[in-house]
């Protein structure tokens, strides 16, 4: 069946929106902030910009009539990230060693497909599976938009020269933010995951219930003064606040702070997409692994919240009304509230602040399935060894948050923009 | 609040049984056996047998009226497994190293501490608080019996001399299992986790309610002979089968079937404590990983057992009859039953043949504290990067296995006797 | 005692002409290019235009009267290769994650540091230090033009695109080359290393003598023929024919042929500046280590010479005649003589094809003390572990080229334009 | 032709000293203790003592009339330790993980072969070839003897129990050291190399003549007390004392003074096989590093000699009178000459305390081919990246040492007896 002329034009308008974002995001680079790899775990900006692009050309572009002859005959191979199903693959850790294709060439190849996928959307009559691969190509790119971020901030981070992304932008003085107070949910039987008709992953089904004790979620992140407390109270030194894991992870790379943080003449200061500046006692703290969150936790007496705790509350507190950033300044986006301006609400910061990591592994939901076909690949075969972080951050496209969402990474990475919110047990 | 006298000789008898069973464990081991580390994950017999030691001299006679005087000033340093609250220890992948204390000197160590925790039984009435130490070290001990005979199969299976640690067992002319049924349940909420007087660990606790949706579990293990199947269908080579993590350790170390197995002019052998013999297709695959159980399941186009699940069924079938072993015959305990005569049971091998990959990460249960002082590091720290496993396996001492019991091993491990028993969604 | 106007004029001809040289080296190369660094023994080309600007800024500019200001507060940290006594530095392995400076901001700073040495030397009088510093310059700027050509081409070699540093050259078609013939020496006491005006490094001197026993050395160099004799004969499967070190590596890094060779329908075929090609038998073979040069000439039941038998016969052929290239198509440089040409002379290709392997560790010679200063580091210090290698290479300079040069590489090094002359004893 | 009677009894007596002194020396040791392998370059006793008995039955017994079958069928493989001629083998570093076979059974081992060599050493006439593989055979387990007692060092040493090998010796209360004189050598043509009838290995042949330049070599080794001279200047903090390559060891292996020093109340104690003591400054420095000897040198204003300078000084004062031990405390040998008398001798401590490290890169002599067969793998193939030492130490059997032995370790190696005696060129 069919997908509508309506559905096409709509389809095509968000397509170009995603492809020139993810432009926009890389101008503020030079061709060589491009191409470097700063560690295994993270990009070189022009391998993004071209994965996302091959993303179209594989899975989307072979279902036109007549087919698709390929941009490049090795393009397949070098922008491949991990689907075993459409065959071999440049190796992860090796991608920075591509100086080419340049970042012009790169550039083009964005446009050829972009023109193509163009080409697909207003001429023929677009079957469903062919809209379903867009939107989820769509999304695919929004979230290398995000990692496009997060690597680039990294890589610039090594740097001694300490290079700008963005130009500073200037924070409101600072103020107290309110002090915490716990939000008591009754728990019971409720359900989780995604429904509706809107775009979701398919790791966000099956929707099904969950059987809760009653809890209690903090009303607003974990502040960094609060985390300047923490670490004046020798947390980062007393074994006995951490996983085994944890702790063997923080002697070995010697955390003593969250990432990007440093302290000079007494003072912590922290790198930033903006630059590097004195850290904000009222902000989130963020760039701390689970390890550490967990840590804090039981150290502030406390425990990081189930996943389905937090869904619960997020789904409740959107329902009380629109999804409203609460943005950082970190990321290139203006942030639309400053941090000194505190939301009446019962639940503050849910979404666009910072991924809250919650204490619950990545897992798939009680029946469980892949996607069919290679795109099978995208999130399943992920759920080992990693933690499900929950809200979306301040680099995180805003149109890409929802409550349902499930962001994931290992126990020990810090690079993602992750921070903390408390939970507790009803007494 | 005092214990009685009966409880106090209860404890004495079964604290003598532990510590002697732990003794003749050892007996079949030449010193040069007991000494050495073939991993970094393994410990030497030798130090097994200090560091229970170790345990009930650190942790239960300091309690003695009057003070315990140290055996030896350095061997609170030497067998420290990870107490970072008691202090220093020795580097855990450098046990190996250490040819002295020597295992006369050891067996010396053992006969005063036991000497001292009986003086201690008999003598003045026992606290409550001495008590459940010393009930912890005994079930610490049990553990460690298991442990000292799985890497102890470690170390021989190194050696192309392939050492027997006991004599070969006349296996029975192997018969047919019977074909694999399903266990039908009915889901909804069930209790899970320890409940009265016995013993458990802090991590079986608090019980407390989970929800499940209907579902069936196999009635028997997964077979050799269906292992056979997986590994001729190209189990090992089907990347689509696999967790990415899974997919990544296979092709690193190379798997291609279950650690120990080795193929020899076509036909599958394996090592064993009991010697290297022909895999046995009727009995039940053991020493995979929770990847390849993963990928089995997959295969088998089933899944494997949440652990609530595993528990709720198990309990039930308790309730229907006594606990029985169907060892295999593999460790140093004569099995009880053969694996030619199947138990008419809806649901065999529960307990004591191998332990069961669950799909559960290890954390803790909704509520969860660990116990106080010290001894809190026994579990609580270990919960992250970690799989449950539930039933107990033929090197587990008999008395050591209770439905609830939690085991838990990183997803790459190999070495402890880890099989399957598929699960499914109701249809 | 100052040096005359006519000397700082000549000194800065060279010095723009090697700077220039530098430059034009970097142009066939995009700013993606010049930033990747392909392994930990390479540099980024924008790192090496970079440090040889560096090395004027920190040992010339400081002894113009007045002083100088640096150009930039962070470049003496990241561009110091390895000067302990200049100060802290970049680590060498994280060259490759500076995106910044910019290929233009490197630029800049090698225009301003031109300006600024012209200005010295057409300025003040010149003290001899100050021109001995500014002739090292010289001399250290050439070696790392071979540096950045062989860097670029190892960084070119990973990519699957195969990209080409400069045109492809048509090769003459390939003649036989003659066979090969012992050139004899009567051996006794010779003189080696460097002696009167002209600039050479301090690991060339103190000149003395050597007593040789009769020796023969190979008229010309080991060709690609006989190399894929050696592989045909078994050469990299049959450990008699290695030293120890050189198995072990050889089986660790799966050594079949030279590097940059690659089969393909049963042809071998090349990687070079200009491009993949067919394996050309008639020249000489190139980028093989010590370790496969020294089992090529076990196997061919001769040995490498002496650097001592090397320098004295390339001393006397210098003699004879002018010094002519004999170059490889390699490089950027305009091979002057095709391979198809073989000069009529004792002994053929002593310079510019390939460096040659002597069977002499690196190490001083009697008498050899470092340069004064911070300069003194720069070939002392790494008098171990490594091998001499004689004569230059296609890749190098012309003008850098003499008879007493000793390059060094460890013996498992590849990357270098390392080629095979043999020898023998007299019998 | 054959070898006499007397040839064959005197060699038998000479090979049951041999085989019996490492029987004793063993002694000392606990089953435990001859099993673990401390680290990839060191052995367990066990094998040691298996290796040695392998050499007589792989290279000796097979040439009897009648042949030899293998003691066992995996010994072969178990106990060669590097002859790739004879086939494949058990990974060096995997020593430590053979429990089996045990001590005793290698015992059993041993004697098994020593009857048969006396077998064959009492019957037949023994032809020379024959002779010259028993000959080779008693001075290999003559190197190992001295491993043997290296290894168990380092493994005594990594024990938080310090066991000792050896009862503590009473050292003679230190005297001063005489001051270090220089004794001086005109140079000129030296023959160097082994010549004569007696056993030599073929590394220290062809005998060739060796041009010298006039030098000066110290007449004592480098003390302790001077070594704490170098410590308490900065010696090993200050990277221009230091080779490239030796520096980063220095960095990476936090070396901060010998191996097995530590330092206790601000005073030095050194682990010997005699114990933990007390550093006598009066003894020589022992256990350091080629890379800690040469900065040592530098550090002096001097050098290490070229082993070509060595012998000749050795040479020339064995010639004037007998070979005398002057023997350090540390082994399992009666110290002869205590430290606190002084010989009246041009130069002394030639021989028997300490190895002295040369300047010189172990490399063949001119005209070098290993010997012919398996037993050519002896010394030829390690001929890359190691120095060469010289003079033998306190754990080299005493008939074991001759001015022309070639000992050599890699730059970094310290657990070999290694110390410093200084050179320098003549003003």
């Amino acid at each position: 069946m069919g997908t509508s002329t309506t559905v096409s034009s709509a389809l095509l308008t968000r397509f170009q929106a995603v492809r020139s974002l993810t432009d926009s995001l890389s101008e503020p680079l030079c061709a060589e902030d491009q191409v470097v790899q700063s560690m295994p775990d993270a990009s070189p900006t022009k391998w993004h910009r071209a994965h996302t692009t091959w993303f179209f050309e594989t899975f989307v572009l072979p279902r036109r009539s007549g087919g698709h002859a390929p941009f490049h005959p090795a393009y397949g191979y070098l922008f491949n990230s991990y689907y075993e199903a459409v065959g071999a693959r440049h190796a992860r850790n090796e991608r920075g060693l591509l100086s080419r294709p340049t970042v012009d060439e790169v550039a083009a190849y964005r446009r050829h497909i972009d023109t193509a996928v163009g080409d697909l959307l207003t001429g023929e009559p677009l079957d469903d599976a062919t809209a379903t691969l867009i939107e989820l190509g769509i999304n695919h790119e929004q979230q290398h938009q995000e990692l496009l971020l997060m690597d680039i901030k990294h890589l610039l981070a090594q740097n001694p020269l300490r290079p700008e992304y963005a130009e500073p932008w200037q924070q409101p003085s600072s103020t107290e933010p309110p002090p915490l107070q716990w939000h008591e949910h009754d728990g019971g039987i409720v359900p989780v995951g995604h429904q509706g008709e809107g775009f979701a992953f398919d790791n966000e089904s099956p929707r099904h219930d969950v059987l809760l004790a009653p809890f209690r979620l903090a009303d607003r992140l974990t502040t960094c003064g609060e985390w300047i407390e923490f670490i004046d109270d020798g947390g980062y030194e007393r074994a006995e606040l951490w996983l085994s894991d944890g702790w063997a992870r923080r002697c070995d790379e010697q955390w003593d702070a969250p990432l990007y943080w440093h302290r000079e003449d007494e003072h912590w200061r922290v790198f930033t997409l903006r630059g590097d500046r004195p850290v904000n006692p009222a902000e989130p703290v963020c760039h701390v692994s689970f390890f550490e969150a967990d840590a804090y936790a039981r150290w502030a007496g406390a425990r990081l919240p189930h996943e389905a705790e937090w869904e619960t509350v997020a789904v409740e507190q959107l329902d009380a009304g629109p999804l409203e950033g609460h943005f950082l300044d970190d990321g290139p986006y203006h942030p639309t509230a400053a941090s000194s301006t505190w939301r009446h609400h019962p639940v503050r910061q849910l979404f666009g602040d910072v991924w809250e990591f919650t204490s619950s592994p990545y897992i798939g939901y009680p029946g469980f399935s892949p996607a069919a076909g290679a795109v099978g690949e995208y999130n399943g075969k992920f759920m080992s060894g990693q933690m499900v972080l929950r809200g979306g951050c301040c680099v995180t496209p805003w149109n890409h948050i929802r409550p349902t969402y499930r962001n994931f990474f290992p126990p020990h990475s810090r690079w993602q923009f992750g921070g903390v919110r408390l939970a507790s047990d009803d007494d």
